[in-house]
């Protein structure tokens, strides 16, 4: 075994380090695409000896990759065949509970799940949601900003965390388990970890703010006859249900008809020919006054043309259901394949004339092109599916140009919410100067300055 | 004139160059303590001016200490002779309002009042106040991450800001001005200037987040037995009024005292001889119906015992009488002058055993001493004021190390809102590691290596 292997093994002991097959057998990124290439897997038990990994690491210039659940969608845990991987796998621990604050401090390696339910059985909510959370963890939800489905009303997973404990480049632990709401004591250094990906240092432990548990959940599916009156409907009812509003997902009228009568997939809830429909959802502190609110404001915003046509799940099955044909990836690749997803954000004033041209530019191109398009429209962030028939890298790169190119004119972002990665590493200047790019890379520059920590990720 | 004078003067002109007696009226630093000392006073007109008079200063090694309102309270604006302020008060202006979007562009030298209003005026909420809003600019708001009377609900300065434009050390112009909700395309820079007090860059301009208006407002001020029901009593309401609590304002026993019956400035509203008062507020979307709600719920509380006694503001008068004993400090500085004020923040479960051990230790060394005890302790922040009736410099610094040395097992923060300028710079270990601050002079000498940017604040 190679000396740095050895010494690895003096680290972490057998169960703390993969090679040969046992790496192998690992996915080489999310998605189940090829086999992990890495030259070896290190999984530390402890901060403490995730600190004494990278220290070794660093003597030796060894670049490391990261890794939380791989359930990202950018590309940003792949390892090469020189770098080591490391998985905070073992580290899954809930290590406190302050259940008069709503506070958690746990392991990095903690699944989002095991956290959500930890959180629940004690009346709170961990406010971050999406659908990888069984395998999703902390530490990645962290490296990446997470998103998902109720940034609307709690923010992304940056405003989840109060504090964490970080393995900086040269092993240094730091330590920054703030549990205050309020706290300016010198710089805020946690946010040079969070949405970082993994290139400024290494997540091994989290303090999480929770959120009361909801006691009602209202949510309600409806059609909009155009672009102008969703706008309306958003700030209507951002304002009617102000502070509960947690969910505006809207979806092209074609997102709809594929999922129904086109696949049969899903019922056919109200006409397929309207040009927009809107997934609604409220989380309030009252079952009866909220239930009876939410329908007299849809009762309201119908009455006066806001929506076309509405309805409101009378159970949490029906709202399931309705959350079900918003998740059903299944069935959009399928239909779809091969597809391109993009995960663009952009002003919300911009969105129809955006959604537009890329269509007729893509349609040009490529008459039997298809876009579908659905989104946290709450949140300025699309989701559209390209499907263009072919299926090669020089296609791929040409429809993602087109897409990205035309946000650059609006300010859009090229990642909402999955990150850079490898990648959209190219399309990064669509999105961010150069006076941008250069600072982040004076910081990585500053933090990582052997370029060890997740190298060619983002920057 | 000397040659910089010069040079600054052929940038900015007369309008944006002060000397002499004109920097000797302005005020060395907030609450007008002495005059100011800079070598000058520079008043740019635009972003690029400031860009061109800090790529001046960065070729002739000149330190300059940026300006907002000087409402500040830890010196963090303190010009020295060798010094040039750059003062930000002519760059006020709000140059978008994107009114579907609730997105305000605005520079950085435009106070809060004036943007608060400009909100308003379109139906709109910009969440962060406080008392100096008259005065207090939107730069300093970010620099500092001011914090306020509505953190409970909508957070602090930091969650107001989706982007925003600086000036580094060598007068590069940073534009960050992110306009979306959701944006994970490289690492979020605007934290490097968000809290760290001028010390990276200086905030041109920002673009704002905004909340729908509340169309309701309901105010109480409560008693409350002991420390152990203030923690049910704030549970209970963060979960009842979810979304919609936006203040939680302790009393300690002895400030509502002195505020009524001792002072005569405010009327007795209920038995003075309880140990705890809280100001409650909650902001909501249903001016009828919250009203309701509100009052059935501080109802319920009475009826279960956690509450002692109520009053629920019935008009807005009423309810800004409220608000006007919580703040006023008027009376506090009148009564128990000469005082030291403190801004602490810490786990709310240590709050009470942490504010006995202080009042034992300050009264065993100081008999005569007095303190009282206020906050959002919703948001885990305390201010405390402290008299000794001494006014020496020895004295302060006695109080201050007892203070802040209790909180080091507790991990609370020397700071919680005020941040840590030259005042606190001496106690941030005792909120820091050694490894923290390391990380924090890395982030400085990376972004300014000269050391130019108000030197010697923060660290």
């Amino acid at each position: 075994m190679e000396t740095i292997l050895q010494d690895l093994h003096a680290i972490v002991g057998d169960a703390g380090l993969l090679l040969g097959a046992d790496v192998a057998q690992r996915p080489a990124m999310s998605l189940g695409k090829g086999s992990c290439e890495a030259r070896a897997i290190v999984r530390p038990a402890t901060p403490e000896e995730l600190s004494q990994v990278m220290a070794l690491c660093h003597r030796n210039d060894q670049p490391v990759v990261p890794w939380g659940g791989l359930t990202g969608l950018v590309n940003g845990a792949t390892a090469q065949p020189h770098e080591i991987a490391i998985s905070l796998e073992r580290m899954t621990a809930i290590e406190e509970f302050d259940e008069q604050a709503g506070i958690l401090v746990v392991q990095a390696g903690a699944p989002m799940q095991k956290v959500q339910e930890a959180a629940a059985d004690k009346g709170w909510l961990f406010a971050l949601d999406l659908g990888a959370r069984g395998t999703a963890t902390i530490g990645g939800n962290i490296a990446t900003n997470a998103g998902g489905n109720s940034v609307l009303r709690y923010g992304m997973m940056r405003q989840q965390v109060l504090g964490l404990e970080a393995v900086l480049a040269d092993g240094t632990l730091l330590s920054s388990m703030n549990q205050m709401l309020k706290n300016n004591a010198g710089y805020d250094l946690k946010h040079l970890f969070i949405g970082t990906e993994g290139t400024l240092g290494i997540v091994t432990r989290a303090v999480l703010r929770l959120h009361p548990l909801p006691r009602s959940r209202n949510t309600a599916f409806v059609g909009v006859e155009s672009f102008a009156q969703l706008s309306i409907l958003l700030r209507e009812l951002s304002a009617s249900l102000s502070g509960q509003l947690s969910s505006f997902e809207v979806m092209w009228g074609n997102f709809y008809r594929l999922m129904t009568e086109q696949t049969g997939k899903h019922p056919v809830i109200m006409p397929t020919d309207l040009p927009y429909y809107v997934l609604i959802e409220a989380t309030g502190n009252s079952a009866d006054e909220d239930a009876q609110r939410f329908e007299q404001i849809l009762g309201e915003a119908l009455e006066s043309g806001t929506l076309l046509d509405a309805v409101i799940a009378q159970s949490e099955t029906q709202a399931d259901n309705l959350w079900a044909m918003r998740d059903d990836i299944e069935t959009l690749v399928q239909a779809m394949s091969p597809l391109i997803a993009f995960d663009v954000s952009l002003p919300i004033k911009a969105m129809e004339q955006y959604v537009q041209e890329v269509e007729t530019t893509l349609l040009s191109r490529w008459p039997e092109a298809r876009l579908l398009v659905f989104g946290h429209m709450g949140d300025g962030n699309l989701h559209l599916i390209i499907t263009t028939g072919a299926d090669t890298d020089a296609n791929r790169h040409a429809v993602e140009t087109l897409v990205y190119e035309k946000l650059v004119p609006l300010a859009g972002s090229v990642s909402a919410e999955h990150g850079i990665g490898l990648e959209k590493r190219q399309f990064l200047p669509c999105s961010r100067s150069d006076v941008e790019i250069a600072l982040m890379k004076t910081l990585k520059q500053a933090l990582d300055p052997k370029n060890l920590l997740n190298p060619g990720k983002v920057i």
